[in-house]
Formats: structure tokens, sequence, C-alpha cells
């Protein structure tokens, strides 16, 4: 066994439930921002970052409350950011698909603000009061990103051929991710019997609702439901998430402990 | 002073010497390899992949007469390569470039194959028997190279009307890095005195004749000598070089001393 600078995570419900939400969002928010000078227009220019940005203040809220649930001795947020491997890294894998062309991203994006939205909505009664408060802050966020992300998911669709063409392929393409979204294992389910968690399958009927309303006004077909890849929960993830990791953390695997 | 897991490197001409040819090898290597599986046809699928184990294994002999140069005790080829970071790598900034299309990837290897070759070739003669041992393997691949380089680009110039546009774009694009192929330092100048190094200046006209010939056969007009870009022999480098150098560098930074 090779040594690493890679960190121990303790193998505990609520740590890893905290960090199945902080790498999502944090996996998400460090994908919008490789749009930064990229978008199409100057406002998205704006927009994509902000909500990167976003994002990874609630990744770092997150992070936070995880590093006081983990109890290291001198833990930090930073350490669960830049200091696990791809395998110890717990978002789902669609967050951490390439962000392909604006319709890509626009989808990705629809997909999963359309569940963490009202996710994130419930999520304000948990019994873990941070918790409570990260989902209160997050909440606000999330109404915005959804709202957002199908407007322009609506105008892609509802645009030209060729805008058509490429939103219904993205949504073909990223179809197979959404299942893991609504996945939970043993640990988590006891977090949602303690009222703790939210129990996603309760947010099946809103989800599909929100994702089919903005589909119906974008002309898009919504792709039937077949075989749903996942793998990202328990550490699985596709070659993606290497690279990006290499870019996050290069600085503070090449500068340990570095600080602004 | 934050602390780093980068090597420290003497300042000695011969070992700065060394890592300037071994670096452009090592970069630009990394460069095609990014092609595997994902170039025009399976033969081209093939011969990238190819050229960049050939410029791969020029990096290594020469880093690993680097590390006995160095002296370090333990020091290794693979700390060169691994643990130093941008400002430390000396590699000239055309061959860190990003791939672009295809015609991007061709118009840099001709730019850099028709240098190196003549270069190789006249290093044969170096008064230091190790440096002359890697020229004479480096000479037969880079004939190779360039041979290979200016069919495709042939081929692509005097092509469809898209794929001269784009060729022609990239030559226009990369031009201001060619000059950088020819300077040498006041260190370097006095290698070249000693018979060790090479004068690049002497192989202006080659270059001149062979890019000439290639540029003409694929109806590709060459660029006007402008402004010329350079840096990277001081280790000033552009943006892409970080990137190349996270995806590189992850493992080891990640797991130091890792080993098959």
């Amino acid at each position: 066994m090779a040594t690493t600078t890679s960190i121990e995570v303790p193998d505990t419900p609520l740590l890893g439930y905290v960090l199945r939400r902080a790498d999502d969002a944090l996996v998400l928010g460090h994908r919008l921002s490789e749009w930064c000078g990229h978008a199409p227009t100057l406002e998205e220019d704006i927009a994509l970052p902000n909500i990167a940005l976003d994002l990874i203040g609630q990744a770092r809220s997150l992070y936070q409350y995880a590093a006081e649930i983990d109890g290291t001795p001198g833990r930090t947020e930073d350490d669960f950011a830049y200091l696990r491997d791809v395998g110890q890294y717990r978002n789902c894998l669609l967050v951490e698909q390439p962000n392909g062309d604006f319709a890509a991203t626009v989808v990705r994006q629809v997909l999963y603000s359309a569940f963490i939205d009202p996710y994130w909505r419930t999520a304000i009664g948990s019994k873990d009061a941070t918790l409570a408060a990260v989902a209160a802050k997050s909440a606000k966020e999330s109404a915005y990103h959804v709202r957002h992300a199908g407007e322009w998911l609506i105008r892609l669709g509802d645009g030209t051929a060729e805008s058509h063409r490429r939103a219904q392929a993205a949504l073909d393409d990223l179809w197979l991710f959404t299942g893991e979204l609504f996945e939970v294992d043993a640990t988590e389910r006891a977090l949602i019997a303690a009222g703790i968690a939210v129990d996603p399958e309760t947010l099946r009927a809103e989800w599909n609702r929100t994702v089919d309303e903005i589909l119906a006004e974008a002309t898009l077909t919504r792709p039937v439901d077949g075989w749903m890849q996942s793998g990202g929960r328990s550490g699985r993830h596709s070659e993606h998430l290497g690279y990006i990791l290499a870019d996050l953390q290069h600085l503070q695997r090449t500068y340990p402990g570095a600080t602004w």
C-alpha cells in the first residue's frame, strides 16, 4: 500500500450523509466554474459562476459541519475538498458529467436542480439543526437555479432546429444518471427514520412534475426510464472525476497546507 | 513560504540544458497522448500515441541523465517529471499549446519536428557522450515524426476547403511560438562554445527549408514573422501547462513515491 497525502475519513452514517450532499454541490459547482469566461453570452458568463459560487458555498457549509462531526483534531473543510481521492468522493455521477455543449450543461442543471430544490425545502424540517440551517439557505438558491436552468432549457428546446436537437441529445444522454438521485443506502434510511435526512422518494412526484412541465414547454421528449447508472454514492466514479480532482487538488497536493 | 512536495533543482548550466530538452519531449508527448482513443482514424490513433511514446522515451533518457548530473541522493527521473511545479518547467511554449482540432496538433508537430530533427542529428556530434547517445536514438525517431506530420499537413492543407481553412488558422495561431525554438541564454551559449550543446541558429536554414517545402505542397501561406512569444525557457508558461501538470502529477502528488 502506497503512502498517501489523502486523509482517512471515519465511516459514520451522519458524516457519510453530509459528504454526499457536500460532494454533489462541490463537484457541480466546479463543473459550472469551468464555464467562467466561456459562456455564450455575457449575462450567462456571470450567471453560471454565480450559481457555481452558490453551490461551492453550500459545499463549504457542509464540509465545515463534516469536519465537526469527524472530530479529528485539526480537520478542516479544506481537507475534505482537497485531500480525498476519487474513491472517497460520494457525489452522484450526474454532477461529474462533462459540461459538453451549453445544452448539456443546462440539462444537467435542470435535472439536478429540480431534485435538490424540493430536497432542501424539505430538509428545512430536519431534526439536525445545522442541516436545517444549511437547507434554509440552500433552498433560496436552488429555487433560483431551477428557474434559471429551466428557462434556458425552454429557450433551447423551443428554439432553432439545432438547439432543439442538441437539447434532446443531452437529455437522452444524461437521463440514465437521474436514477441515482433517488438512491439511499441503509445508513441513510436510518437517518431518514430519525427525521434527520430527507426521503428522496417523497420528492419523486414533484421532480417528475417540474421536469415534465419544463420539457413540455421546451417541446422536448422525456426519455423512457431504462437502465439507470449508479456507483457514485459508493465511490465508483466515471473517469471524469479524476480529471476534476486533479485540477481541483493540484495546488494543495503540491503545497500542502497552503492558505491565501 | 508554503511547504511543497516539489523538489529543489540545482541551478547548473548542463542540468538546465538537459531539462529544457527533456521538458519539450515530455510535454509534447503528454499532449499527443491526450489523442489516444480520439484520433480521426484508427491508424492515426495508433500513430499519435506511438510518437508520444517516442517522445516520452526521449524524456526518460534525458531525465535519467538529469538525475545523474543533479547528484542529490535518491533523485530519479520521476522526480523531474512529477515533482516540479509550473515555474520549474523549462519547455518552450509551443509544445504546451492545446491540441485544438487535428490540424492544430499536426501544425504544432510539423513546426517542432522540423526543428528538433536536425537538432538531434547535429547533437550526435556532442562532446557529451550521453547526449550524443540520446541524440542518435532520438534522431531516428524525429526523422519519422517530421515526415509523418508533414504528410498530414499536406493532406489537410491541400484537402477540402474546410481542412485548408483549419490548417491555415492553426499555422497563423502557432507561428508566434516558433521564435522560442531558436532562443539560447548565456549558459547555453557557453555549452555551445564547449561543443556540448547545439547552436540552434545553425539549424535555421534547414528549418525554413523543411517548413517551406511542406507549406508549399500543402498550399498554405507561411505567416509573416512578427512578434514572437517567449518565456517557457525561464519558467513563465501559459496557463495550459498548469492543467497538464495537474493531470500528469496528480497520482504522484497524492501517493508520493508510488510505483507500479
